[in-house]
């Protein structure tokens, strides 16, 4: 260890596109998980814990071809020589966890997970390789009654944290309704050219581009604002306009009725089988919504929802916020989504070979947490409350000890001073930590059974200006001395007067 | 995706070593980890947490000189050819941290973590590849109050968890001390054969192979019962009673006198400097316990406490349980270790160059749920508490929507059947759920305004017996009718009776 210190220094950094999370994130993200697995748990679901790391054939949506499997995922082959991958999401751990225990699983499973995963791709700016997701699903329920409850269950994890209605929706299309439209304008989604992702993906972007823009990826292409070039699906003008004709009759009526957003896109899906089904189950789903109580200022149909995951087969959903914030380049737009969803019928089919009915909701923690910080109202960080006893004489820490245990004892957090420094580090070392308050006991307080308590919230703007020790026991505003008997009593009462006893 | 569903049938198995953790498991654990981390807090910790992913350079005390770097560690390259490491512990991130943040960080730094940790070891019962820690560590703390510190809030920890005084133990040892023993035998703890690591891990086995068993690993070498043997140290007679004079000066006064054990200690490390250092600072810390009221049935000085791991340069310890339990042979030993820390003043100098002093606690977060599951008056595993509406008409969902949303408003957690399956498997899916009560409104309660209430708790007895629909609607005594707008208070009336209202 020491020699090999000698010879090898490493860099110490943190990974690139990791990062470390300090105590005020930590304790805001635990209070805000809190929150939404009380709902979560409101609703019937039980935790279930699965590990970061599952074999890559069972895990993987991007199955082994290649030297190094699943491009997107971290993996890696373990001294038996069997592939493993760090997981993506918590939706894969689930499907092979119901895969496993299927016949021991009261049916339908209801379970709630959260954890990190972790992405193997380029990180930019707020995006990162290992991120926090929080999932409830459903598996074994074959009705839309599930998927309505996931939605109102959404709406009610943004409520639970706060957000005002009116501030987020939940909006919601069917993969179905997709389909239908797709087999209307006579584009199949079984062949190989993947002209319908392309299509879908166009539709994806109706609320960043406008009509004109996803009128061009629809057909040729569009140059952005930067030059580049994206190639479009190339259709035909009149495939165009059924399109467009489909995401407009959602838009029109985006946040008004259901009902008539249903109307518009029963035009654009004329006779399709599958398209009428899609319209059949959301009509359901309305009925649930409105029967309780869940009207558009919280759940509305919405077009151009589509969902990348090859694995959605049914309604799928997105919990976007609408508080306004800037983008990159300083343009005003809404927050966006903070979560999502969705029926996924085909996926524990991967192992059983039969189709296992699944639905589920699924919280992006980071950026919902950064959207909470955006409200008016939020929180700014809140001030330390620890309490520092100092240790100004090395012969009395056992004296400095039993001080900060009794504040202990009373609950109040307290640390004594373990740097082996003078008064003056000491205190400095009290405001680096946010501390409200020092308790001081020198020579002279023990001498006459007293301590002196100081107050470093009222005393910040005192103590800057102050340049010697003499003067510190001199700015009595900031700062009371007491018998060492009531120290407990007096540490609480200024506690107290700043808001800071008993933090939850 | 529906292609290869075809082609390709992944087995749906957990990866060897790691492990699904259901619901009450998750729950126990987030409660024993809330205490822990609450007695954390009042000490002045506050939280941290470092990304899974750390550059195997910086985590690792296993340096790359391999093809394969880190055994024991799980390492994989990311697609700029970085080695990246799932993290082995919380200590080694910790390192890397405070090297890198080193001059914004308040001195002392305290900082708590828990989360998972991963060994690419061989898995083997009780032994995973991933498990939890949660540590508290101070770091640029010299002064062995801070190592006191850690050895009082590691016995508040178990104590906090409701371990009775007296079936725990916190042991105490001092690598000087042991350095000291080193050098007096005349065996250098810089020598390229190990001696020292082999006499240190004989010392380590006491509690297991007793006097005898020591006394031939420090000799020639031991052949166990299955008749494997262990080449010993090859120490010389007048060595060999050297340790043993050690070993058993902190064994005749073990748990009675913690002045009396460094006094035996001391005839034994003679003039050794680095010995007689160690000695010191464990009279400091003694005279700290006592100041604080820990007696030697809380905290104990014990010559076989050796710690392992190379990076330790003080103080160890570790929190051992002294409940029986069986091992694999059946016979009859004390559960354990369930945590451990020391002083490790060399770590952070592997990136900074010098040396910064630390000090930490770890709690090995399922062996110590493992132990307090076998306390006496350990909780067994609680009845659910989720009440399931059935849904026995499928057009009068939104009606069973709304009575699921009156129970949950009311505080109590509720779900509506979801599976599309008739009575008999609603009532079974409700008794493999583990629910309490069931709310059924059929056609005849609805005509009638009324709902039945089913008590599964009483009822599980009776409903074992019934074969037929209609006598389940005649076991009166775990059933009850009631007006529809009572059913909220009739719910809850059952709940209490069964203790299972507003769980934590």
């Amino acid at each position: 260890m020491a020699k090999s210190a000698k010879t090898f220094r490493p860099k110490a950094r943190v990974p690139k596109g990791l990062r470390d999370t300090g105590a005020a994130q930590v304790r805001a993200e635990a209070e805000m998980l809190g929150k939404i697995k009380a709902v979560y748990e409101s609703y019937g679901f039980d935790p279930l814990d699965t590990s970061a790391l599952e074999y890559a054939d069972a895990l993987g949506k991007f199955l082994p071809d290649e030297d190094r499997p699943n491009e997107g995922v971290f993996s890696f082959q373990d001294d038996d020589e069997q592939w493993l991958s760090l997981r993506y999401d918590l939706t894969a751990p689930l499907a092979r966890f119901v895969a496993e225990n299927y016949d021991g699983l009261p049916k339908p499973f209801r379970r709630y997970q959260s954890g990190p995963v972790w992405r193997n791709e380029k990180p930019g700016p707020g995006r990162f390789r290992q991120f926090t997701q929080c999932d409830a699903d459903i598996v074994g329920a074959p009705v839309v009654a599930a998927d309505a409850e996931m939605c109102m269950m959404g709406a009610d994890v943004l409520e639970a944290l706060d957000i005002p209605r009116g501030q987020y929706r939940i909006r919601v299309n069917n993969r179905k309704v997709l389909d239908g439209l797709l087999e209307t304008i006579g584009i199949s989604v079984e062949a190989e050219d993947r002209t319908h992702m392309t299509v879908l993906r166009s539709i994806d972007k109706f609320d960043k581009l406008g009509r004109k823009g996803v009128e061009l990826l629809l057909g040729d292409g569009r140059k952005d604002e930067s030059g580049d070039f994206t190639k479009g699906a190339g259709l035909k003008p009149d495939q165009i306009a059924t399109v467009l004709d489909y995401v407009e009759s959602g838009l029109a009526q985006a946040s008004a009725d259901r009902a008539a957003v249903l109307e518009g896109w029963g035009k654009v899906v004329g006779d399709s089988a599958i398209g009428l089904e899609g319209i059949e189950e959301l009509r359901e789903m309305d009925a649930l919504f409105t029967a309780a109580g869940y009207g558009t200022d919280r759940i509305e149909f919405n077009s151009w929802i589509v969902r990348g995951l090859g694995y959605y087969t049914g309604p799928v959903f997105e919990a976007e916020l609408l508080i306004e914030t800037k983008d990159e380049k300083g343009n005003t737009v809404t927050f966006g989504s903070v979560g999502s969803g969705g029926r996924y019928d085909g996926l524990i089919e991967r192992f059983k070979g039969v189709k296992v009915p699944a639905t589920g909701f699924s919280v992006g923690v980071s950026r919902l947490q950064a959207a909470l910080q955006m409200l008016p109202g939020a929180k700014s960080e809140t001030r330390n409350d620890v309490v520092v006893v100092l240790t100004l004489d090395a012969d009395n820490m056992a004296g400095y000890q039993a001080m900060t245990r009794e504040l202990r004892e009373a609950g109040v957090r307290a640390e004594m001073y373990l740097g082996g420094s003078g008064m003056r580090a000491q205190m400095k070392y009290a405001d680096k930590r946010g501390a409200p308050v020092t308790v001081i006991e020198g020579e002279d307080e023990r001498a006459q059974g007293m301590v002196t308590l100081k107050d470093l919230i009222l005393g910040t703007e005192v103590s800057r200006e102050i340049e010697d020790n003499a003067e510190w026991r001199e700015s009595q505003a900031a700062q009371v001395t007491v018998p060492r008997g009531e120290m407990v009593t007096a540490v609480k009462a200024i506690l107290e007067k700043h808001g800071l006893l008993h933090r939850g």
